[in-house]
């Protein structure tokens, strides 16, 4: 589903000129050049794979807290503490994208030797798609495991009412062989916040059982949103998996975790301490990269062969969605929604700068 | 609820008698005392916390598998590959207790000096709760993580029928000051395999939802589990779970994934060359030691606390349930069913070893 343009789309954009207008932006608000187009180009690749909720959707709400002083523009990232096998990155308050890139980097760079590194980070900042750094291990022939606070709580613990949990994500990344990899990138949560706040941009209703108002009600009016709470996958399963991320990527890093959780989107001014990790797992210590690449894809060609339940057309690995999208919108732009591109629109006569199209 | 013996348990056996008669069951089958000792401890501790479908519950066939030359009675584990921040350990199909207990150790070990220690496991076999293993780095201050692949085909890829997938768990145990540990143990299904052998042993029925059968009907009677497979958590973002665990835990260490995993259900005489992974991530290289566990103490507190949903009489957190029962247990003795007792009693006199009672 994620491939096809809905019915609200107004516009086809090439990445190339997405990415320059979002660069524009932040250079706008005092962004150096290259961190801004660093910055782009990873909400660009959002986009093009098809993760509409956490590309350029999230523009104006950055610049806003750009504006609203709530993100350092000018941050020293640095690596805090150090062991062979770990790091603890300080974001300094930077753009999350410019922070997580330095992490990953890190990760990558340290499971050369040390076979695997896990990086923590602190003092970041909402950074997109958790696929996106979960795979920039992939070139290296490793395997990427993200995890992170989200930056809005939006689920209770199982059985209560405090919003003390966020949707918090997971994104591994497997390479494979001929066979594209495998990208897990997945909410804790039946559906992601970002999910919700676009269905409401588009003025669709939410499928029951992404969310439930107070009394235990399903909700599905996503301008509703502030009167419920997202459902975890599997029940306390999902809570438990969103309150253990958290821990790890929140608590163990000195990060923000439960009550200390900043709403970035009700609050343009507040440092949100946002925490990661990033772990780099090094294939070729466990055994010969091209033996596990060709085992991974015979486990790929196993499943995609597997016999069906009546009535599915096509049996899926986690990530073909956005393969799919990422080749779909190289070659025919990414689709906008009209409600987008306004106020992509608006953005860009409130900065002074040259419109999208 | 797992507190509680339910209606067939017809005897309460104190923690130390059944470790005895568990130890007696393995020395006769060839296992050394002192190993046989190690594994019985781990089956009871299982026992004690409640995993009754993890514990001495499974001894009649681990004797079979023994007895059927499935297993190694005189493993030489071994670390066969070794990085700073990783092992890989050779478990040279032992039981998988006692695998899963040396690459623990092993991790902990690593972990003190290179922060965090990743170490998967070969050639394991069973090894029990995932919470078993995770739990151990807990007294060196250290969260444990532990990834496994399920050791019996349940679960087809989403909207698929080819049993290509376990139920394979993941377990985090999280350390705190004043209050319990978080320990998450879960499998990625709704409800694991042990829990469907536990009804058909109790003849009670499954609850809707943990079991489909292959024209996509739910399906309630446990001894009818051979018609149908479990259900993921979540759906398709379940199955992602189990598939990425199941390729961290075995085919990056080189152990058995997909069609290759051996149903030790329905097997006696194959080894299963189960993986395994457990990390081992040491606090203090993060922050200081007390300032970690009053965030988590805290945070317990919060959740605690929460708002209740109406006719929710208590928020928990997860390991409330295992922690309740060792505290029973311990005092009041381990409640086994009917069944077991029996099945027990029959494994005594072909092992032609002391009874249980």
């Amino acid at each position: 589903m994620r491939v096809m343009a809905d019915a609200t789309t107004s516009l086809h954009v090439p990445a190339r000129k997405l990415e320059a207008f979002t660069a524009r932006a932040f250079e706008a608000v005092g962004i150096s050049p290259a961190e801004a187009q660093s910055i782009a180009a990873l909400m660009v690749r959002a986009d093009l794979q098809g993760s509409e909720g956490h590309g350029v959707f999230r523009l104006p709400q950055y610049i806003r807290r750009i504006q609203g002083g709530a993100v350092n523009i000018k941050p020293a990232i640095r690596v805090e503490r150090e062991a062979a096998g770990m790091a603890l990155v300080n974001g300094d308050n930077g753009m999350g994208h410019l922070v997580m890139r330095f992490a990953s980097e890190k990760a990558i760079e340290k499971a050369k030797s040390a076979g695997v590194a896990w990086v923590g980070v602190k003092w970041s900042n909402h950074a997109g798609p958790a696929s996106l750094y979960a795979s920039m291990p992939l070139a290296h022939d490793m395997v990427g495991l993200y995890l992170a606070v989200g930056n809005a709580n939006h689920l209770p613990p199982w059985g209560g009412l405090d919003m003390l949990l966020s949707t918090n994500p997971i994104a591994v990344a497997v390479p494979a062989g001929e066979e594209p990899p495998i990208i897990l990138d997945m909410a804790t949560t039946v559906a992601a916040y970002g999910k919700v706040k676009t269905k409401a941009q588009r003025g669709e209703p939410m499928p029951e059982g992404w969310m439930m108002d107070r009394e235990g009600r399903p909700l599905t009016d996503p301008r509703r949103a502030n009167d419920g709470f997202l459902l975890p996958i599997g029940g306390y399963k999902g809570y438990g998996l969103a309150l253990i991320f958290g821990l790890l990527a929140g608590t163990l890093n000195g990060a923000a975790m439960g009550k200390d959780v900043v709403d970035f989107n009700a609050d343009d001014t507040t440092p949100t301490n946002t925490g990661h990790v990033i772990v780099a797992i090094n294939v070729e210590a466990f055994q010969p990269v091209a033996e596990f690449k060709n085992n991974v894809d015979a486990l790929i060609r196993d499943i995609r062969a597997s016999k069906r339940l009546p009535g599915v057309d096509r049996v899926r690995l986690p990530g073909e969605g956005s393969h799919a999208a990422r080749a779909d919108r190289t070659k025919n732009g990414i689709p906008l929604a009209a409600a987008l591109v306004a106020s992509l629109g608006q953005l860009a006569s409130e900065l002074r700068i040259a419109p999208l199209a």
